[in-house]
C-alpha cells in the first residue's frame, strides 16, 4: 500500500541546530512586554513564526491532498457573516460568538465554524449537490486551552459531501478520508467511534425519557469519554432531571462498544428492534460497516453508543476520531491531546436557510488540525532538528570584493529560469558570512563568481554540506543547479 | 529567458462549456433573495465558487512561487489586533477600520492591511532581520466597487524585508518581483513609476511650502494619475491653501518623468541639489537605477515626480505598478484596472511599536491581487472554456448493475496508491451518467469494472476525449493511470 514518507522526514534538514526557531515562537504569544503601550496579540491568538508556517502549510498540504484526492473542489466565504445567519443554529455556544460593532449598515458577526456558512452558501445559490473542502480560520471567544492547541482564532478542515444519494457511500467515504489522514500524518494509533443520532433518539425512547430532554441528554453522555459512568449518571439524575431508573436504562446501553456483532445484537434487542429510528439508524450503521468492510478500515472503527457529539444539528450518523496513546517517548513535555476528528450527517441544516425550506442532505468531516499541529509542533521541537522555513536552492556569492554587479546579473539570469537564489544585501561581503548564513539557513549550494571565473566563462558550485567545490561553465549552471537540487 | 506557461493555458481544459461556473458566481453576490430572512454575505463580501476558488489558487500560487524564488519565508498573523496597535497608523482611513463589539475583556479591531501587523510583528518579536511574505484577507469599511476588484474583504500579498542593508539592493528586488510577477501573469503592458518621499519633499522644500503641508500636499499630487493638472493646482490653492505661485513652482517638478537623465538633471537642479533630502533621495534613486538596469528592467519602469502613494509611513522609495492597455480585446465588457502593486521604504513603522523606539528599516511590496483577479476572472468568462474544479484522475465506473462492492474494492486500492479517483455514489448508476459526469468534470479517465473483467483479472479503461478503451492487468492499472495523467 502506497504511503506517502513521513510528514516530518520531509520538513527537516539534517543541520542539527538550537531550537532557535520554533522557541523562539513560544515568547511573546499573547502576553505582554513591559513597555508602556501594549504589545501583543489578542487573547487566544498567535503569530506564526516562520517555522511554524511552514510546519503548517505542510501539515494542510497533506490533508488537501487528501481531499483533492477524494475528488473535492475548494470553496471560500467570508470570515464576516450577518449576524442572523449564525443566530439559532449553535444553541448555547452563541454566547461564544465574536460580534462586531454596530458602526452603521448591517450588524456583522466573526464565523463560528465552517458548516453554517457552507449551509447558507448551499441554500443562497440553490446548489443541491456538491462535494467540497474549505480550509479556513473560525472565532470562538472561548477559554483559550493554548498547549492542548486550543485558540479562540484557529483552523477548521472540513469535508463535505451534499446532495441525495444513495445510503452510506458518502458517509463511508468521509470516515475513509479521516482514515486516510491520520494514517499519512503517523500520529499513532487511533479509533474511529462511530455512531447513529437516531439510534441514541432510539435508546432515549425506549428508556423512557421524553423528547424534550433527549438533546441535554445527549449532551451529557457525551461526556462519557471524560468521566466515568457513576458522574454521567448523577448528572442526568440530578441537574437533568431524569429518574435514576431510566439513566440505569440508558447506562446499560451506552456503555456498549463492537463491530458489526453489536449491530446485529442492537436489530435483535427486542426494545430497540421496535422502535422505527433506532432500526433505521441500526440498519445504516450496519451498511455503512459493509462498507467500511471493503475498504479494509473496520480494524480502527468501533461502533461506541457512548459517542453523542455536542452540537444540534446532527440528523444521522456521526463520529469522532481519538488518538489512543502518543507514541512521542521522546517529548518531554508531551500535550494531552484526545479528539483530532470528527463529523457526521446533517440532513436538516441547509434547510433551516432556504425560503421553503428545501432540504439538501449533507455528511462531512473536520479534521482537528491545531491539536494535530501541536503535536507535530512538538515533535519537531523535542527532535532538535529545524525546519527550513525558505526554499532557496542557491546563494550568489563572491570571493572579492567589487563584485555585486557580477552577482546582481548572474541572479537574475537564475531568477528568470526559475531557480530559487539568494545574494546577501552588501556590496562587498565576506566568503565566510556568505558561507553561514547557507549553514544557518539551508541553502544547499553557492555559486561563487571571481575575477578568474569571470575571465574562464565558468562560475564556482560550491557544495554546503560536503564543500567540494567545482568550476561549471557558465551556460550550463542553471542545469547543473536543477539537476543538484531535484531530490530536495 | 525562461517563463512558465500562461497561467490561463494551465486552468482551462479543453471542453467547451457555457458559462456556468463563473456566471453562477455572480449571482446572489452580497444581495438578498426574495425570502423572509436575508440570505445573503455582508455587503462588499463574496463567496468564492469552486471555479473562483480554483483560478485564485493557481493565481496565488504563481505570486507565492515568486516570493519563494526570492528567498522569502511564510509568516501569519492574527485576523484580530488589539484597537490600540491599529490606532495612529493609518491617518484618516482610520474611519475604515472595522472594530469588534466590547463583549468583555480587550477592545479588538479586524486589521486594515498586513503592514501594521507585520511591523507589530517584528518589535513584539525584537526581529532586526527577515525577508517574509503574507498572503492573507484585510478589511476594510470602504464604498465597494465589486466590478473593479474592490471588496470589503479582500486579499492582500505583500512581500517585505526588514534589516539594516546596503542601500537600495533590498528595494531593487522588490521591483525585480513585481516586473517577474506581472510579466508572468501575461496581463499586458505595464509599467512601474517609481519615486522618492524625500526628493518630493525637497520639492515642496524648494518650492516653500511648510513642512506641514507636506503630507497633506502629497495626497493631493497623488491624484495625478487621474485629473490634470488644473484640478490639482485648485485643489492645492483653494483647499490646501498654497499660494498659486508655489503651486505653479510644484507645478514644474511633479510633472517631470522619465529615467536616468532625469535624475542626472535633477542632481544637476541649482534649487534641489541644495536640498539634503532631496540629494539624498536622488542618490539612492540614481543607485537603484544602475541596479536595475543590471536585472534587465529598466523598460518598464518610469521615475516620475507624480508619484507620491496615499500612505503616511513610507520614508523612501516608493513604487506603483499600472497596467497600461488591456489586451482582452475580446472581452464584452473590460474591467478599469490601474494600480496592481505598490510599495515602498518604511523606516520607521517598526520603531514606533518599539518602547525605545528603535527602528528597523523596512521595504516592501503589495501585490493587487483582487484586481489581478477580477481581470483573470472576466478574461475565463469570456474565453467560454471551463475552469476544472477538482483534479480527479479516474472515475470507477461499472457498466452492469450489482458491482458496487466491486467498485468500492477498486476506488480503495487507488486512494491508497494516491491516484485522485471518485465513484457516483450510486448503487447502480447507468455508464451514460457516469460517462456525462466524466465530461462535465474534465476527469480524463473511467476505470470500468464488469463481471467478464473481473473473470480476467482487469480493468477497461476509458480515454473520456477520445472514447477509446483498453484492457489493463489489474496489477498494471495504478501505474498505466499515473503515467496517463502525468502530463495533465
Amino acid at each position: 500500500m502506497f504511503r506517502p514518507p513521513p510528514l516530518l522526514l520531509l520538513l527537516l534538514t539534517r543541520c542539527p541546530a538550537p531550537r532557535r526557531l520554533l522557541s523562539a515562537s513560544r515568547q511573546g504569544q499573547g502576553q505582554g512586554r513591559a513597555v508602556g503601550s501594549v504589545l501583543k496579540t489578542p487573547k487566544g491568538t498567535r503569530d506564526h513564526h516562520p517555522a511554524q508556517a511552514a510546519l503548517r502549510e505542510r501539515l494542510l498540504g497533506s490533508v488537501v491532498a487528501c481531499f483533492k484526492r477524494h475528488g473535492a473542489a475548494a470553496i471560500d466565504t467570508p470570515v464576516l457573516e450577518l449576524r442572523e445567519t449564525l443566530m439559532g443554529k449553535y444553541g448555547d455556544n452563541a454566547k461564544l460568538i465574536y460580534e462586531l460593532q454596530d458602526q452603521g449598515g448591517e450588524l456583522l458577526a466573526l464565523r463560528y465554524d465552517l458548516t453554517v456558512p457552507f449551509a447558507r452558501y448551499l441554500a443562497m445559490n440553490k446548489i443541491t449537490n456538491i462535494k467540497r473542502y474549505h480550509i479556513a480560520k473560525v472565532y470562538r471567544r472561548d477559554n483559550p486551552a493554548t498547549t492542548r492547541g486550543r485558540y479562540r482564532e484557529f483552523y477548521q478542515c472540513d469535508f463535505d459531501i451534499a446532495g441525495q444519494f444513495d445510503p452510506m457511500l458518502p458517509d463511508a467515504e468521509c470516515l475513509k478520508i479521516v482514515h486516510e489522514i491520520l494514517s499519512d500524518l503517523q500520529l499513532g494509533d487511533f479509533l474511529i467511534k462511530v455512531n447513529d443520532r437516531r439510534i441514541l433518539n432510539g435508546v432515549f425512547a425506549v428508556c423512557g425519557i421524553p423528547e424534550s430532554k433527549f438533546i441535554t441528554t445527549c449532551s451529557t453522555i457525551d461526556k462519557l469519554d471524560k468521566v466515568p459512568w457513576e458522574e454521567v449518571k448523577n448528572e442526568m439524575v440530578g441537574e437533568k432531571g431524569l429518574s435514576p431508573e431510566a439513566a440505569d436504562r440508558i447506562g446499560e446501553y451506552v456503555q456498549l462498544h463492537g463491530g458489526l456483532d453489536l449491530i446485529e445484537q442492537l436489530l435483535q434487542d427486542p426494545k430497540l428492534s421496535q422502535n422505527k429510528l433506532a432500526k433505521e439508524g441500526l440498519g445504516d450503521v450496519k451498511l455503512l460497516f459493509e462498507y467500511l468492510t471493503l475498504f479494509g478500515i473496520t480494524g480502527k472503527i468501533s461502533f461506541d453508543l457512548s459517542l453523542a457529539r455536542g452540537l444540534d444539528y446532527y440528523t444521522g450518523v456521526i463520529y469522532e476520531a481519538v488518538l489512543l496513546q502518543q507514541q512521542n517517548d521522546h517529548v518531554e513535555d508531551p500535550v494531552s491531546v484526545g479528539s483530532v476528528a470528527g463529523g457526521g450527517r446533517y440532513d436538516g441544516l441547509v434547510g433551516m436557510f432556504d425560503p421553503k425550506g428545501r432540504k439538501v442532505p449533507c455528511v462531512g468531516v473536520s479534521i482537528g488540525i491545531e491539536r494535530i499541529f501541536s503535536i507535530l509542533e512538538q515533535r519537531v521541537e523535542a527532535s532538535e532538528e529545524k525546519i527550513r522555513t525558505t526554499e532557496t536552492q542557491v546563494l550568489v556569492a563572491s570571493a572579492q570584493k567589487k563584485l555585486l554587479e557580477e552577482r546582481l546579473k548572474l541572479i537574475s539570469e537564475l531568477w528568470d529560469a526559475g531557480i530559487k537564489a539568494e545574494i546577501l544585501y552588501k556590496k562587498n561581503p565576506k566568503l565566510l558570512n556568505q558561507l553561514q548564513y547557507c549553514e544557518e539557513t539551508g541553502i544547499p549550494l553557492v555559486a561563487i563568481v571571481g575575477e578568474q571565473e569571470l575571465k574562464d566563462g565558468v562560475v564556482k558550485l560550491r557544495d554546503v554540506a560536503t564543500r567540494e567545490e567545482v568550476n561549471i561553465r557558465r551556460e550550463n549552471l542553471i542545469e547543473e543547479i536543477r539537476m543538484r537540487t531535484s531530490q530536495l
